[in-house]
């Protein structure tokens, strides 16, 4: 595979080996978001009101409805990709999109409730964009809000008559735990040292993070069009390998990224030494580039050393690796697509969902 | 109604009035909590041990199963009154004890991931005789340990076959917002200034921090029963109006409790300046102490002071409000007790149990 290959979306480098055929353009997927979002809103906004007023304020700021002084706001509310693949995955198996928008929304509302508690946690101060709600509110409101909006998230669940209610909100607490777990090794491996962190408890942490709410999502859609355990397994299948794919990718373009498309400063990720899956791939590469690199990650960043340290990531094979990865993660979620949904137009949403999330980040 | 007459427990003040007959002793509900205890703590286990690793060491040591250094324990895992709630509700109306067990474990999940949470938040260093989780762990594992164990309650409901688990679900749920904002204004309380604090605003925050969940224990109890509405908002009642009887006197020991039986400090309440419910109606009692003890307030705590600010909250009547004020929620709760339940045997668990709880911190 050659390196101008690597460089292009897993969807480009698959469609070159004729596995599959991309969609134009991500319009497909932009009206899929638009359209769940609009589905979504008024369940969310219901469950949210419906708190008591400590608590909805610090939510309603969070999803960019309101002002940190109460004012309304137009703001960013996330671009609603795990609601939009509950409905997709609902479609695709014959489902119908209505009564699925409660469990959409309780998806929505756990992935929000461990926005919250992430950035407590990760002292992280921006999020889409604003500062984050436990700068404005505090640490206990942030706490508070975030426990909460699980709460609404299996109260929605509870309510919901739908016959497949019960095993989704089974699902979606297990999910939860997963996000625990995934966060948990997040923060604790970052005390560690850069050779103490193995290439597969990267990529474990990263398929509990990123993809286990995606594959649960699609998981609640196969559950509400009444599917049985093989399509909910293989659609969650799709929906972690998807996640997995744009963290890789995610990853790639917090090196390599384009500081004027990211919006964030270029070699994000070597500044703060993160250990991102290139940068443990490289250093598991058995390289001299990897010894390189353990030493320029054990000194605290200094500048000028980013283009330096980003070149040795690349030449330990990081980049490429990263690269061959996500195309492969994306070849099993289409594999797993596949044979829970063999007809490529009832596919059409998710794969063009996938294809989004993995795209948008090039 | 003469001050020797208030200093007995609400039960004794209400037995004296020819309300109701209380039981001997403490033994009949130290018997059902025991056997709360032994039917709920496999399920509890259970749940716990599904957990991945980093939580299930938390929450182990939270519940007393192990030390910090993760040998075995035996501790003290709290006094099982939250499962113990739910089993006597079950069995007050007349529904199996068994089929309920994993709605108490709920509950109890629920109180444990509260507990981990506020002792986070209000950086408390020590529970039931032990360094807290945050403080052994760090607060993002508490923090995570917490949001699983709210997971996992959601989980046991979920995965019950019972007809009555998605209404204990929707309950639960709907239990923790309110647990939430009793923690929400509890925090918020204490950065404003005594006299900014009225004494409906303490009362609502008793409720929704103590009342909630004793209240909701009961009426998933009621639930499990297949009781109807009318019956499951009674014993919520029940519930509620027991744990505010608590609360009451909880606070009344806060600050004239006799060290040697409580564990804590004389006056423990008034060295932090906690605005409890005694002091807040002595503040509120427009009489001459009351001032006394605002400027008294306004001030840290000075050594030598301490029973002089008791003398004060007494004189201004804050000592004899709460105990009035027990002894009515008392009446209140055997009232909706006595709607749902009329057959006084079949009333017989929870009302020692009501008793116990009140009675245990006299």
């Amino acid at each position: 595979m050659t390196l101008p290959e690597m460089r292009q979306s897993p969807f480009e480098t698959l469609e070159r080996r004729g596995h599959i055929t991309i969609p134009p353009d991500g319009q497909e997927a932009v009206g899929i978001l638009e359209q769940a979002r609009l589905s979504v809103d008024p369940e969310l906004r219901r469950a949210v009101e419906s708190l008591p007023g400590s608590m909805r304020r610090v939510a309603r700021y969070h999803f960019g409805w309101e002002h940190a002084d109460g004012t309304p706001a137009t703001g960013n509310p996330g671009k609603a990709i795990r609601p939009a693949l509950v409905l997709a995955a609902v479609e695709a198996l014959g489902g119908r999109e209505p009564a699925a928008v409660r469990a959409a929304a309780a998806v929505e509302l756990v992935h929000n409730f461990t926005l919250l508690h992430d950035d407590v946690m990760d002292r992280d101060t921006t999020r889409r964009h604003r500062a984050t709600a436990w700068t404005v509110f505090g640490v206990p409101d942030a706490i508070l809000a975030g426990d909460a909006l699980q709460a609404l998230a299996q109260r929605l669940l509870a309510e919901d008559p739908h016959p497949a209610a019960a095993a989704a909100s089974a699902r979606l607490a297990g999910c939860v735990v997963e996000l625990c777990a995934g966060q948990h090794t997040d923060t604790e491996m970052e005390g560690r040292r850069p050779d103490e962190v193995t290439l597969d408890e990267v990529l474990s942490m990263a398929e509990a993070k990123t993809g286990a709410l995606l594959g649960c999502a699609c998981a609640l859609g196969a559950l509400y069009a009444g599917a049985g355990e093989e399509d909910v397994e293989a659609l969650d299948a799709f929906g972690r390998e998807t996640g997995l794919a744009f963290q890789l990718i995610d990853d790639v373009i917090g090196i390599w990224g384009d500081p004027s498309r990211t919006g964030k400063p270029a070699g994000a990720d070597l500044r703060v030494r993160k250990k991102s899956l290139p940068v443990v791939a490289a250093l598991a590469s058995g390289t001299p580039e990897a010894d390189e690199l353990a030493e320029l990650y054990r000194a605290p960043y200094q500048e000028g050393e980013l283009e330096r340290t980003a070149l040795v990531v690349e030449r330990a094979g990081g980049r490429d690796w990263a690269q061959v990865q996500a195309a492969d993660r994306m070849a099993r979620a289409m594999h797993e697509l596949s044979r829970a949904v063999p007809d490529p137009e009832a596919a059409g949403g998710l794969l063009a969902l996938a294809e989004f999330v993995t795209r948008r980040s090039t």
